[in-house]
């Protein structure tokens, strides 16, 4: 690289500055120092380093780029600003209602793959590409991941680091900008460059330590990297927030803030060549060597159940056996666990196809956020699994996959107290709550084998975000192999002709309301049974309409909390009716170990509760 | 230390591993081969090392102990079964529902300060116990934490580690179980002790490497940890899963299982000493160095507020004037933020009070794992503070904080779409339903300054989780200064004399209800506004009561999901009520940035969505 091309990236990452600067002044807000560290990262990366196809970014075969720092988008706005791909005045309308430019970065942008925002996910997600790229496509795009060192805090930037070493991604570059400055005060480790390198190094990754406003050691750095093989590498840049800002350069107290326009008159004084470069500069072009993939949403057919009714089949088992079944189907079916695969049954996909599961370990913030990462561009369709009280673990990583409207299914084992003897560190009873929260997520809830089968075969088939919800103990098979299931249709699986009530029950709850009814028929007291399948989207046509026929009465039984749960969802799905009366029966308190039976007697969700509730329903207390 | 104890200590280990057992073995599940690899570190932790007061084991000077890998509580029940604590018959009889010796450890024993089983937390929890033993009550215990390899996967792990250095705990020992298998498959490092110690070291903790097995090598760390200066100890003990069971030692697959009760001869014929040794052992007695704390909940009374009706001041504003003044109250309110202080307005403590709090950076999950921690055996009143969005991150935290019937305040700034331009990542959207799934939680969602002071006041007077969820935009104040604020109890904040329409707002929409008001009192539509400030518990009597003066139709509006959120509780909370229509407004998509009233708009929480529903709810359409 001859001396031009030096000043020209010094000039770039000046023409960045300025960008960010005015940018922000326009907006009355966001983060200019936390961009103006990075300028001169991001001028070598994406006008040097990276292959890049300015004409369509989301190109398979381009390398990636993740603003783990999202903050700093504003730096990243004026690399594509600069590459002509945004316009002047776009870039000047910035976190308006109007505009995809928003305060963090969304993929409602074409050039984002992942929001980021809540800081240190980007690292898990850059991993999840960087896995696809080397092990699914084989392809050779590389991953590049820019950090805030103040988010090295986070523990997941840590996971992230573990798989990524463990996994040997040498496609996977991490790029620290240490500018030393917090939010609030400096950071932890402050500008020691050295303490930060010997933890990516402890951790696995080839560790490099640069001046990070000097644009031939950032250059000189991405060489190392993409000569070494089998490790990550972290390059540790040393940098100035809000460098070469006058009076606020390395000053704390100016974080997010716009800083005075006519401070950019002394950046522009440092300009060789003060020409308008917009869309002048060359960038490198993408190997077109990643595989077309067209995700065969709808058409992923599976080989149907083969049950026979009444056999004693857990649904965390079914839905193992269908996640084997699918990945026949589909080999972009990915399945990913955090060292539960034998509880949760995904090993079944492991044991079939190996080269389509990634083991996580115990990290379930990367878990999700590898899982957020594989379905970028297309790649893969990824089920992650684990506990489902386990996916709490990770309730940051999945409202941020939201925001990154991603295609990523989760399946939670061992909810509530149905679990037994374990106890409640192991019961999953917020998970529903937790998965109705994320907008435009599919929450399923089957009840048996075959319908365990088919949630999962619908979630694949299904863009977006779905839950499934599977349980431990085993329960007999109520459907026939050849069931329909359809998202947000229930079932009537216990009917009568003139019927007090209409009990709404899901995996176990669901058999025990069936020893309900039973116990009431003897009573002489009928009941409608219903088996909502989802949660989210909740068949209100069919509860009210149910409902009707019932007397107006609702019973809702679950084995999960209260709040946002299934006694919620149905008052919520008739608060505009007329007369319909719900009672919730829900576990109330943190259990206790115990045999699973004891248990929902004991926190009010077993059949002789039910029974309880529908004669109180039937009968209220004064 | 005689040849004489050294054999004991063995023996003892031994004796641990055999009641390890026999009492998974009589509960027909639990996990005896991760007990049976920690058998010397707690043999020697509890009959050596540690300062233990068997008569009162949560006596506040003695030594802590936090056993972070809580599956393996079979040891930890037989060390104190060795101590004498805890009788064979009740040893015999772990993980029934009429015992509090649960599957894992919770705070109903006695000697258990925190529940842990959801791997990885019980170091953060740690560092909190050994800040408040070195910082506030400058006493002499030290805290000792057993964790597993595999949830050295764990990013909350590094999370700690890092805290644990920064603020120098040297009375703070870590040690790591590394018995290389986990659940399904070996970890990441499998037996690599070096790499792992690297991890540590890189984390600044001074770093051990033992053989786990070797009751000398274990005696000898913990003597070094003791005479480490401003640094926390980490020991890498190298042990063997199932150690001493024939067959089963280091084999994978036997994780969380019962072994056959015959193995225990094996173990049995290493016994120098065949003798009962129950309660017979000699344990370290700890100085009595702690101050007696006895916390005043109910009478830590705050200086009034002091505001003019009008004033514009954002709740969360006002969260940090109350917090200030409570910590002139009480010395034991201790304020802790991941870097967010001059948003949160934690800072406010932090100012006036500096040696009451704790900067945590930005690690959410240790920021809650500390506040755990610190308030173990009544040592302080924590007051957490972040985004209300980044206590997502913290979700698994809060919920073992509840299993941990800890008492913890939260503070969550910068709810919903109303924060305006920095996005959909910033936006604390699910943090209703969050700490609404947490039994026995207090939800505050003050409208106003004087209502914020009263919730933040309240919080810290009653045990337990509590949760602030404070706005940004600053807001008219429309409370007195003398107004009273109860738990459970809402206001009415417009009243009329023939109302069509019940209205429940909080936060930013109580005052787009307001202004919903004066537009439909314009149309003669006259309306009820309630400002619940609680939302858990809510107050059910309240609103049936206004809603029947109201028509019986309730509109409710949030600037948060619906999911869990305001809607569905009320929903809920009239369900067994004739005639009562909800009607919900909230947040239905991922936002935008903009900004707040454009949002409040597009989002259909506005004043004008608000005279809508109104409408439709007098008139329903066809």
């Amino acid at each position: 690289m001859g001396k031009i091309d030096i000043q020209q990236l010094n000039d770039i990452a000046n023409h960045l500055r300025i960008d960010s600067i005015k940018m922000t002044c326009a907006a009355k807000s966001g983060h200019p120092t936390s961009s103006c560290s990075a300028a001169e990262i991001v001028a070598t990366l994406f006008f040097n380093e990276m292959k890049i196809d300015k004409a369509f970014p989301k190109n398979p075969s381009a390398d990636r780029f993740v603003l783990s720092k999202g903050h700093a988008c504003p730096v990243l706005y004026a690399a594509w600003h600069q590459a002509g791909h945004i316009s002047t005045a776009d870039m000047m309308n910035i976190r308006k209602i109007n505009t995809d430019l928003e305060g963090h970065p969304t993929p409602r942008l074409d050039f984002i793959d992942v929001a980021t925002g809540s800081l240190g996910q980007g690292l898990s997600c850059a991993a999840g590409m960087a896995y696809a790229g080397k092990y699914i496509d084989k392809a050779s795009y590389r991953v590049y991941c820019l950090l805030g060192d103040g988010e090295c805090a986070e523990g997941s930037v840590w996971e992230a680091a573990a798989f990524a070493s463990y996994y040997k991604l040498d496609n996977l570059v991490a790029i620290v900008d240490m500018n030393r400055l917090g939010q609030t005060q400096q950071t932890m480790l402050g500008h020691d460059a050295e303490a930060l390198a010997k933890r990516f190094e402890s951790f696995g990754c080839h560790t490099i330590i640069v001046d990070g406003s000097n644009v031939v050691e950032l250059l000189n750095a991405y060489e190392i990297a993409r000569q070494t093989r089998d490790k990550p590498t972290a390059i540790v840049a040393k940098t100035l927030k809000g460098k070469g800002i006058v009076g606020i350069e390395d000053e704390n107290n100016w974080h997010g803030k716009p800083v005075p326009e006519d401070t950019i008159e002394a950046i522009e004084q440092r300009l060789m060549n003060k020409e308008d470069m917009i869309g002048k500069l060359q960038m490198k072009l993408p190997v077109n060597d990643a595989p077309c993939v067209r995700l065969p949403f709808g058409c992923i057919k599976m080989a149907p159940p083969e049950y026979k009714l009444g056999d004693k089949v857990a649904t965390r088992q079914a839905y193992g056996t269908a996640l084997a079944k699918l990945g026949d189907a589909c080999p972009r079916i990915i399945g990913l666990d955090g060292d539960t695969k034998n509880s949760t049954f995904s090993e079944n996909l492991l044991k079939k196809h190996p080269e389509q599961f990634v083991e996580c370990f115990i990290a379930e913030q990367n878990l999700v956020g590898v899982a957020v990462g594989l379905q970028c561009r297309d790649r893969a369709i990824p089920f992650a699994s684990t506990f489902a009280a386990f996916f709490t673990r990770a309730a940051d990583q999945l409202r941020m996959a939201a925001v990154s409207f991603a295609n990523i299914k989760c399946a939670g084992s061992h909810v509530g107290v149905s679990i037994g003897e374990d106890g409640p560190s192991q019961m999953g009873l917020e998970d529903i709550a937790l998965f109705r929260t994320i907008p435009g997520a599919i929450v399923f809830y089957p009840s048996d084998a075959v319908a365990a089968e088919r949630a999962t075969e619908l979630a694949a088939n299904t863009r977006g975000i779905a839950f499934i919800r599977t349980g431990r103990p085993a329960c007999p098979v109520i459907y026939n192999n050849d069931e329909k299931f359809e998202i947000g249709k229930g079932k009537i699986v216990h009917d009568a002709s003139k019927p007090k009530a209409l009990i709404i029950g899901a995996g176990i709850t669901l058999y025990e309301a069936r020893k309900a009814a039973d116990k009431l028929q003897s009573e002489n007291i009928e009941v409608i049974i219903m088996d909502p399948f989802t949660i989210k989207p909740l068949d209100k046509d069919l509860i009210i309409k149910s409902a009707r026929r019932a007397e107006n009465r609702i019973i809702t039984v679950e084995d999960h909390y209260q709040a946002g749960g299934i006694g919620e969802a149905v008052c919520q799905a008739v608060s505009d009716q007329k007369d319909i009366h719900v009672r919730s029966l829900f576990v109330l308190d943190v259990p206790r170990s115990g045999p699973p039976d004891a248990l929902l007697e004991k926190y009010g969700i077993s059949a002789k509760s039910i029974v309880d509730a529908v004669h109180q329903s039937i009968h209220p207390p004064n």
